[in-house]
């Protein structure tokens, strides 16, 4: 093979510095989802196709990634459909299951499938990869993280809090200060279709008003004519359009729009108590902002609607969402479980922490001290300091073979090692060690005590 | 839908005491290997199916998992193949890409492609799960996670004594005292196909030797008297059968049989290097120990081949192994790269650990502390206290809707939260908190500082 080997478009190799990085954001996460009292599960890469097909529209469908059944595939179809070569039709016959395209379906089935082990409210979070076969591009692959937490089995409004809490809870503990937490509600928009006689028209309507960030005032006026929504009516709201100041302000002024639509005021009230207790526990670093327009994927929502923006001096796209969604399980026949949840995407995130320089030093889990190999008797005297600094938590190693000096060290320098020791027959004689500090080169003859105290 | 959906044959869902449990078992590995100075990478899920067929054999190639080409996938195949319906022949037309079967080849590829950004020796390890379409069975899984560490680049001994310590280091940190490291060595299986004559059936003469724990002497002399080894070769070779003693005992017992060999001669020396360093260096809880019969697919190793047996006290198959094998790489073109890995069996490590009661309290992060609900007021001075404790690193949470007093303490009950708050208009007028210890039943009244030092 006189290529080099590649592997699929979409897919990605992390190098030791990058899984790192990644290691930490995950663990980062993880370690606020369990202080919120959030449980781990984990579910199977592949589920039977039907748990899966019909769950994300017809454009999901497409995107699911199959798994060809093993064997001989081809017997069980029927000479009928074999003769078509319909791509489609076949599909079906010659593969039972399909790769995860996202958490959220897996967790339905889940829940459903172990609702008698399960203890309601169940809070659990899950961070796995999913797959879609969708054109990669710049910051798309089809094979990524997802990092879900959510909630069913209840609908108190407290649920809602404590994701807002979360949400900033875990970007200040990223040292990401000053992201967005963008909130709406279903409610407010059914609300808005309502109050302009467009009921029917709702998910037009949102689809048109979300893009008002993207098209401006003007376009999604456009578009909602486009729909057929009546000037009359798209007049009457664009008052949302000019909704500004803080949550207080917006909040009275969505009374006045939504005066007359029960189900909207209904929505006021839920915004109201999730602003009322934030207020009572004010966050650490990011704001509650309330954005009338936001709607992400609508139709799934059915309560709160959440987005978390980056801060402003980043170029980024959403770095998390969420939302409240009333029957979840129901897809798999188990009726009124509301649920609740977020996500955060994981790539974004590694992004931006990367754009503003925030990952820590320590995120890069790397050797700390490296030992210079210069031939059997040395190499094991120095093995022998080395299982001790392991014994005292400290990344150690020695070079494998007693190659030339300077190889040693260009080793140990293009690995970014901070210490290098070096220790021959004269050391071992005295039973210290040279020790060099590969930053500063400093060189000082130590004791193996010495040389722990150095490097903690 | 009335029926309860379902997962695939020989696919696994981890409940959350199921995800700490493996997720304490990954940290402590994954722990060990960075002191050990391993540096985790990543591959993508699936790989280019040139990249894993013809690496593992017919049966591999069989037991690999296949992904459909998305799209109109019988586009491309041409309509005589097609008409002859042969699923083999058709596979490679509509699937381009399949799942990873183990680690190593995804590895060896990864060396290859990003061998100019590595710095040799290159110490990785990977945890990553693999997927094999084997018959399910019970402890055989179709979804599975394999735990590798290895070092490419050095033929070093240094390295299998290093790999003895790791295997040492990581059973010693689960608590699992007792284990058996056996070693062996490709040049003393091939040293005694040399001394018998019979070079040309050392497959067949290691694989029928590699049973004697199962079979026993009678039945490996007639497998190997069915392969056609001669009765008289054979007996040259009785001596291995009973081989007995500690290590060196045994050595001195090879040195006889291997006497005319250069190549056993040379597997002797480096068990030797490798006895005598971790005689030098004791381990802590585990015991190193030849095992001549060790063979562990011999096609593969080129050297030392190590598997790790469960305390004896546990019926267990291996629970690790390994061994050096000198052109991973060559497969895809890098020649001369020598290597060394081990790898930890995750599942059944897991099942040692729960048969010995091994996993520490600590291993299932559960909620520590939950607040019961009383109504909107209490809700919220209850979730200020919650915040706090939060802060102060206490997994905390309170019940979400203000139900019934018995059913919350019967949810704090069945998911084994060990406190319980009780906070409701006398605490609140007193700023204190009424703490119900869940385990003694004990009851009273503090603060929150009080709190946090009863908890912690």
């Amino acid at each position: 093979m006189a290529q080099k080997p590649t592997i699929p478009k979409g897919t990605r190799d992390f190098s030791p510095v990058e899984v790192s990085k990644r290691n930490y954001i995950f663990s980062t996460i993880k370690s606020q989802f369990q202080k919120f009292g959030f449980q781990p599960i984990e579910t199977p890469s592949f589920e039977n196709s039907d748990t899966l097909m019909g769950k994300y529209g017809e454009e999901g469908d497409r995107l699911i990634f199959k798994i060809l059944n093993s064997g001989d595939f081809l017997k069980k179809v029927n000479d009928d459909a074999f003769a078509e070569k319909n791509s489609q039709a076949i599909t079906p016959k010659i593969s039972e299951k399909a790769l995860r395209y996202d958490l959220t379906v897996p967790f339905a089935r889940y829940v459903v499938q172990h609702q008698n082990e399960i203890e309601f409210p169940f809070k659990r979070y899950q961070i796995q990869p999913v797959w879609r076969a969708d054109r990669p591009q710049k910051g798309r692959f089809r094979e990524f993280y997802q990092c879900d937490a959510d909630v069913v089995g209840s609908d108190s409004l407290w649920q809602e809090v404590e994701f807002v809490q979360l949400y900033d809870a875990v970007f200040t503990s990223l040292g990401l200060e000053g992201v967005t937490i963008k909130i709406n509600n279903r409610k407010i928009l059914s609300g808005f279709a309502e109050v302009i006689g467009e009921s029917d028209k709702l998910i037009d309507f949102t689809v048109a008003l979300d893009k008002l960030d993207k098209i401006g005032e003007e376009g999604v006026i456009k578009e909602m004519q486009a729909k057929g929504i009546s000037a009359e009516a798209i007049k009457t709201i664009t008052p949302i359009f000019t909704l500004t100041g803080d949550f207080s302000t917006k909040i009275e002024g969505l009374k006045a729009i939504l005066n007359s639509s029960e189900e909207g005021k209904k929505g006021i009230e839920e915004l109201e108590f999730i602003q009322r207790a934030i207020e009572a526990m004010p966050l650490k670093t990011a704001k509650l902002d309330l954005d009338v327009t936001l709607a992400r994927g609508l139709n799934y929502y059915t309560g709160a609607i959440f987005e978390v923006a980056a801060p402003k001096n980043v170029k980024m796209g959403s770095i998390g969402g969420g939302g409240r969604y009333d029957d979840l399980t129901g897809i798999f026949g188990l009726k009124n479980i509301s649920g609740v949840g977020i996500s955060f995407g994981l790539d974004r995130i590694y992004l931006v922490l990367e754009e503003l320089g925030l990952f820590p030093a320590s995120a890069e889990a790397n050797t700390q001290i490296i030992f210079i190999n210069f031939g059997e008797k040395e190499a094991l005297y120095a093995m022998k300091a080395v299982r001790e600094l392991r014994n005292q938590n400290v990344a150690a190693e020695m070079y494998p073979d007693a190659a030339k000096m300077k190889k040693q060290m260009n080793h140990a320098n293009k690995r970014n090692i901070p210490f290098v020791v070096l220790a021959g027959t004269k050391e071992m004689e005295e039973e210290t060690f040279t020790l060099k500090n590969m930053v500063s080169g400093e060189q000082s003859t130590v004791t193996l005590e010495e040389m722990l105290k150095t490097i903690k």
